[in-house]
């Protein structure tokens, strides 16, 4: 049988990691495919041959513009990362008739739309599994084996990053600036955290996802975004005390149509799966209709991982591939007319639970004040912790409320702060009590 | 476009949901497929017409045979269960050229080779998510999405009823007794329940998760197979102070070829995310050489979310047809003439670590005697825990070993009972501590 001929854009860590398996896993990906998966050529500018790895010097160039266009190439695997010249590469692949492997949620995220029909104007399939969580299989769970579900919500640990340092703090009762410090010592954050620690990364993730769950297109910049730096020791302590774990999540709901999309420090029952989620895996919960919730967790990162699950796509297209336009389906599960601009709620609109912390001034009648402001902002209160003295006269005023929408809490937290009966500006946590 | 025609055999319970999904999504998943599903019959000897599920009389036919070799029928449900007629039924079906899809784990397990060499030999394709865990998608998980690794292990809770029992024992301290007593009452488990509290429904299921992780055949007499009725409240709270909980878990190693497979109840770390799956929900581990664990976790029953599974199918099958042979895979992911005859390792022959309860005699040497017993048998002990008197004279002693061959634990274990320093035949459950 006529062999896959795959071009590989950028042989970094992940694609070292997509050379391994092909050499170790080679004979049986081709005994299940029925056709052998061969190296074409390699675009890498800082790569040597390695005879180990089967690199010779022929399969090298710097010219990856020409390499993705090669006739005897069938399928290009992008890893560059980044827009350009991802974007470009990937363009220019598919209009040479290539299928198109990637592993780059930037990219898809902010440009998926002109990626996915360029895909579909050259009749060419695009496999982006390795772009969210890595090795676990969510990207083709949502297409294919939900695809006779409606989708009501997608819940998400999606940054082995942010996952870890709040691990840390919640097991070793560290504070964030020294979490986020082990974190880089152990390779798991970058030097500059940024991406990861303000949650643009799992927004990006989210964009995916939603895009796949609910048809919806939507731009990481209509994400609204909180990162993990605000979170203190001392709010994991109530959250525990309470019954809760605090994580980062990426939540993406439908609401009848409108699209709920929010990255934020969220406080999850203790029983729920999602919270027994440690250090750099995910996790994500997909509730449907019919199925009700069922949840993938797995290594979201790191070099072998994400390799899987880029050569599971390469089986999948190269597959697709034989069997003509009519088994290829579509890269989101559905014909691209139905993916429709997402009309989004706007944050202000959100109903949540909340965990509030207020650095209360030491005096009578500082609770009654708190609580009569948020009543008149219809927000009820389920609960109050109020503990012995902190630091400079303040005494810590925990509350846990009712259902409240977020511009009523936010309005009345403005209010609190305004009467001057806290003394610094309130802290709060969503809460996600059903997921 | 040509529609997609289903044979449907049985309308029960996940039948009926099989039915209310095409009528709800039925658009949807035209849209996705690029063609419309209709219903072409259904077999069922007391199903009535049901206007609102779209169900006609004319629809409804006595004869499955005659319905499963019509020309208008593209794709056979088969939802009878059992053997027979179920087992004919479908390799008629595909000898007519018709792709099947099914539920069926307890005909998959016992006769799995034989049909789908029938699917091999008429060159149809066969889906079976729906028999495996419900609406989780765990065999198109091996089959497809790890299809580039190699797999070393699977850890599954695929019986609901035995983990509602085990979830009512752990959580209310209740007696099995009682705990079945309450899952008849809400319908969790049969009025008989044999087939489920003692083991043999999960190890049907780990034929199926064996096969498509190892490509190893083996029949569910070759699987180790304990239930839980031995499973006592002290051997839950023992567990619990040791930092487990009891699951029962259906358990398929491969050792360079040899395969261990094995279901009985397990200690699990509590830490581990199967320690807290609850209820009727199932989850599944997989440990896979490149991605790591990977935890697919949901309803493992019920009506909907197994009607999720069989549609998820049809929509895949569906597409593989359009596509023609090439694009129609395998149905476990590789070759049918690279599935071998599993060579199992012998029960006696597993490594695993112990838990044993013991009621000893009340009298002075009794720990050093059963110590000295393991020791002679090779086996030794991380830790004792020997609590105050037990009722009649005895003395519980609970020890945790290192890892031991069965064959040396159940030697040690006779030989204690025949030194009669116990009361009783001693109690022991195998620990897995690495999943």
């Amino acid at each position: 049988m006529k062999p896959v001929r795959l071009a590989l854009l950028g042989c970094g860590t992940v694609g070292g990691g997509v050379v391994r398996l092909l050499r170790d896993n080679g004979d049986r990906m081709a005994q299940k495919l029925g056709a052998p998966i061969e190296l074409a050529g390699i675009a890498d500018r800082s790569l040597k041959p390695d005879r180990k790895l089967g690199i010779t010097a022929a399969l090298i160039t710097r010219d990856a513009s020409a390499l993705v266009e090669r006739p005897d190439v069938d399928l290009v695997i992008e890893l560059f990362g980044g827009y350009e010249p991802a974007r470009s590469l990937i363009l220019r692949a598919l209009r040479a008739g290539k299928d198109v492997v990637t592993a780059n949620k930037a990219l898809l995220a902010g440009h998926g739309a002109e990626i996915f029909r360029a895909a579909a104007a050259a009749d060419r399939a695009i496999g982006f599994e390795a772009s969210v969580a890595g090795g676990i299989p969510v990207i083709r769970t949502l297409r294919d084996a939900l695809a006779g579900d409606r989708h009501r919500s997608v819940h998400g640990i999606v940054n082995g990053t942010c996952n870890s340092i709040l691990t840390t703090m919640s097991e070793r009762g560290s504070e964030f600036s020294a979490a986020l410090a082990e974190a880089q010592r152990l390779g798991l954050a970058e030097a500059d955290p940024t991406l990861d620690i303000e949650g643009h990364d799992s927004a990006h993730k989210l964009c995916l996802l939603a895009m796949l769950a609910f048809g919806a297109m939507l731009k990481p910049d209509q994400v609204h975004t909180e990162g993990i730096a605000q979170v203190t020791q001392a709010d994991i302590m109530h959250a525990r005390d309470l019954g809760y774990v605090i994580k980062l999540l990426a939540i993406a709901k439908d609401d009848d149509g409108t699209i709920e999309a929010r990255v934020h420090p969220t406080m999850i029952p203790v029983s729920n799966l999602l919270a027994s989620v440690r250090g750099a895996y995910n996790a994500i919960n997909v509730h449907s209709e019919a199925l009700g919730s069922t949840i993938y967790f797995g290594a979201g990162a790191g070099q072998m991982p994400t390799a899987t699950a880029v050569i599971a796509d390469v089986l999948d297209l190269a597959r697709r591939r034989m069997g003509g336009p009519a088994a290829r389906g579509f890269p989101l599960g559905f014909p691209l007319s139905e993916l429709k601009r997402a009309r989004i709620k706007p944050m202000n609109d959100v109903v949540c639970e909340y965990y509030l912390r207020f650095a209360a001034r030491d005096q009578p009648g500082v609770l009654g004040a708190i609580a009569s402001v948020l009543g008149r902002n219809g927000i009820s209160i389920v609960s109050v912790i109020q503990q012995g003295r902190g630091a400079e006269s303040t005494v810590p005023v925990i509350m846990r409320t009712h259902q409240a929408r977020e511009r009523n809490l936010r309005l009345a937290l403005r209010q609190i702060q305004q009467r001057r009966i806290v003394e610094a500006a309130p802290a709060f946590i969503r809460i996600e009590d059903r997921l």
